[in-house]
């Protein structure tokens, strides 16, 4: 990738994923408008039913996929399926190291780590699962207090809603903080610039 | 609707829909659980697709359905095509006189002006958009400093992630603000629960 190709978004799908996990950071990815390529991929092409309800459309399939310049894994309640699914995690972890950087949202970070790619890392993830994540990929470098960590090319992001402050951050590393200003300014967002930002360990006692 | 039957969610796809403003708020309103159940209609069902390019999915027909308890517009650049599409605002007006509430985001007030709902009343919308939706609504109110507006059973707000915000609003109306409390720390989000805030229309020069 240089600069004047698109950036090339890869997002994960599988049932049971967290809405504003995918669509808040394709939302922001989405606003670099020719900049950037989003394409959808799960197991398998279709609707893919969320947690909340409301389906997604996965227009191409993990294992036909050669990598992205990012991609986007989500979490949702479905992790706690897809964590113990050998062929989706294979899948996964194939596409993650194809990649040319990874970001995970909430429990998305769980799927990575399940992955051993995670290992010996730097990692974030939803405050009120901290226990959960921690005890299931042990491995990990858990940091409790951050709305996101860089570690190398993994960023991974605490709870829904710190996707988008996480896809901003990609975008700056990617494209510049002007232009993740702009995206924030576009969107109508209040970006939580620092990543130290984090009411939300205090709030579960982390 | 009583306090203890579910909140009957209804949103509605266009094709060149803004992600966030349609899937912030549903995330909001998903976090209900059991005290909500989303339906997404369009049309005719099937896959539509976003501004951004990923497609949600239409379960139901707007002409098959009957009035919710909060109807969702979003926004986005497919406005630009449906507030000229007489059938598309015919169905919309039906749906709206039939719904309890009416909930827009971004230039989804644009579509609801359109159907002369809004004549009179208070609403807002986008602020980088605001003489637009001026122009081709002037019999409404415009508000241009407000995240989002309540006027009777009309609920519009600003440009794409204000739609969270004005989605909690929705949820205290119905169930009180302890529960959008509660949904707001669940997704890591700072609900901006001040309406008056909008540091976007001082950005836009309004």
């Amino acid at each position: 990738m240089n600069a004047s190709s698109p950036i090339r978004v890869g997002a994960v799908l599988f049932e049971g994923f967290e809405l504003l996990d995918f669509y808040g950071p394709l939302e922001m990815f989405g606003l670099l408008e020719g900049e950037a390529r989003i394409t959808v991929v799960a197991e398998k092409t279709g609707r893919v039913k969320s947690a909340a309800g409301p389906s997604g459309m996965a227009d191409g399939t993990m294992a036909g996929s050669s990598g992205f310049d990012v991609l986007l894994i989500p979490g949702g309640i479905g992790t706690r399926t897809q964590m113990t699914d050998a062929p989706f995690l294979a899948g996964l972890k194939r596409l993650a190291d194809a990649s040319r950087m990874v970001a995970t949202v909430c429990t998305g970070s769980l799927l990575l780590a399940r992955t051993g790619l995670l290992d010996g890392h730097k990692a974030t993830t939803n405050k009120r699962v901290f226990q959960l994540v921690k005890t299931n990929a042990p491995k990990v470098n858990w940091i409790a207090r951050a709305r996101w960590v860089e570690d190398g090319k993994y960023f991974t992001s605490s709870g829904v809603s710190a996707g988008m402050d996480m896809a901003l951050a990609v975008v700056a590393k990617l494209r510049g903080r002007e232009k993740s200003l702009e995206i924030a300014s576009r969107a109508e967002y209040e970006w939580h610039e620092d990543n130290s930002w984090d009411p939300f360990a205090t709030a579960a006692g982390l």
